[in-house]
């Protein structure tokens, strides 16, 4: 288990721009709007909002920055290239590289892409009493690759990705329910109880993250996750792509209740 | 006014596919979900998915038909370059014609986009006893063109077109909170009461449409209106955009139920 200060979004992305924040970055920042990250060439750039746009459960998008633009709206003063965390780099489909700054990679063409993180209703989950289990144990989320496919567009396909928490049975419902307001977030689990429905073999050995203990009269409940996009990427195959470690998020000044706002 | 049987949505596409349905579709298909139609050409059409995007009020996104695709998966056995009652022809940013089928305007790298109307929700008003003056008094429904920016995008911007129907005060919680519940048909109202707020001068002189009668003791209630990317599309000068008439929509086999479920 780390032991990790929790810091302000604004304060952890000076951190993180600095090199000195490389953690997970779940129970930071409680109540701001926490995002996956996807840069990919512009002449990609369609097919991936189409992507976004046709699997907007695990890819609720919340910002796209044109090429050429680095300061995210939610988060005056931030640069995309470098505030997260960690960054994964894929060329080719393949991850050849994790970096703390990604500015040594960027091209001029790439279209950056903010979407969502259910780490944003973690925050809710704690204040209502729900257990949050990965945050508790200082670990980063658990992620599973699904034998579900997303729903392709242009060059980009694979499968659905999730988050997994394991909540007592009592509270499933409420768990539900409170999720639900976070559309932003990833809104309401896709699925309670049965990992095997999913295709999920083994919930110790997560595809992406650390494994976390479920306690008896726990069940597994899933949430779909941002890293559906990496895995998209990783089918692809294109020349370039650059992302955030799954995990380690941009992190706004927004609040989660932004995030409980439809834009309708 | 007008007197129109009422079809279902599928007999509807046929008899405008065969040019003989040529009329509005306000009242048409009774709880389908009704869409706007915009193709624009593949170079235009991330700047147009990113406009839309950041319209979602105003653009609620239903499906995008990449080049070469003309059937709705909403509606099977439909042809977007046949269906639609008018369309309408945009060359360098200008209406140059209006015509009945599409296919002669046609080219092969056009993407469609399906965009939800604020039609589709008018069922479920007639169902609560709300009004629905143009369906009332026959005619298309009034569109004013707002002094509020649209969010812009790449080469679209432009302001926000509105749709408007008259209600009596005391029904006006109701109408909000029941077309609330359907973010695919642009949801809630953006505003009741003051049409000068919104910069419009005069509700008998709609920029689209036809205007309705408001009687004593209502108010106008605006709701953000698809034709908004009509207006970008005017504003862009891009060289080639076909687009529904307004009023005019597509319509699908699916129920408004489906525009009531957000995605998330």
């Amino acid at each position: 288990m780390r032991e990790i200060s929790v810091l302000d979004a604004a304060t952890l992305r000076l951190r993180a721009r600095k090199g000195l924040y490389t953690q997970p970055t779940a129970g930071q920042a409680p109540g701001a709007l926490q995002t996956n990250l996807v840069a990919v060439p512009q002449r990609y750039a369609f097919d991936f909002l189409l992507f976004v746009q046709r699997n907007a459960k695990a890819l609720p998008l919340v910002e796209v920055l044109e090429a050429g633009r680095y300061e995210s709206q939610l988060a005056p003063g931030s640069d995309v290239r470098t505030d997260v965390p960690r960054y994964w780099v894929y060329r080719n489909g393949m991850r050849v590289e994790e970096v703390l700054d990604a500015r040594e990679v960027w091209r001029e063409d790439l279209v950056t892409f903010l979407i969502g993180c259910s780490f944003t209703f973690e925050a809710a989950m704690m204040r209502a009493g729900l257990p949050v289990r990965h945050i508790e144990e200082g670990r980063n989320v658990p992620m599973y690759r699904t034998h579900r496919p997303a729903s392709p567009a242009g060059v980009f396909s694979g499968p659905l990705v999730v988050t997994m928490r394991p909540v007592p049975l009592p509270l499933v419902s409420q768990t539900v329910t409170l999720t639900a307001r976070y559309p932003l977030a990833h809104g309401a689990p896709i699925h309670i109880g049965a990992p095997e429905e999913l295709g999920i073999r083994d919930l110790n050995r997560p595809d992406y993250g650390e494994a976390v203990t479920v306690r008896n009269g726990e069940v597994p409940v899933f949430w779909a996750c941002g890293v559906t996009a990496q895995a998209a990427l990783e089918a692809s195959g294109i020349e370039l792509a650059i992302t955030h470690a799954p995990g380690h998020m941009f992190l706004t000044d927004v609040s989660d209740e932004s995030a409980n706002l439809a834009v309708f």
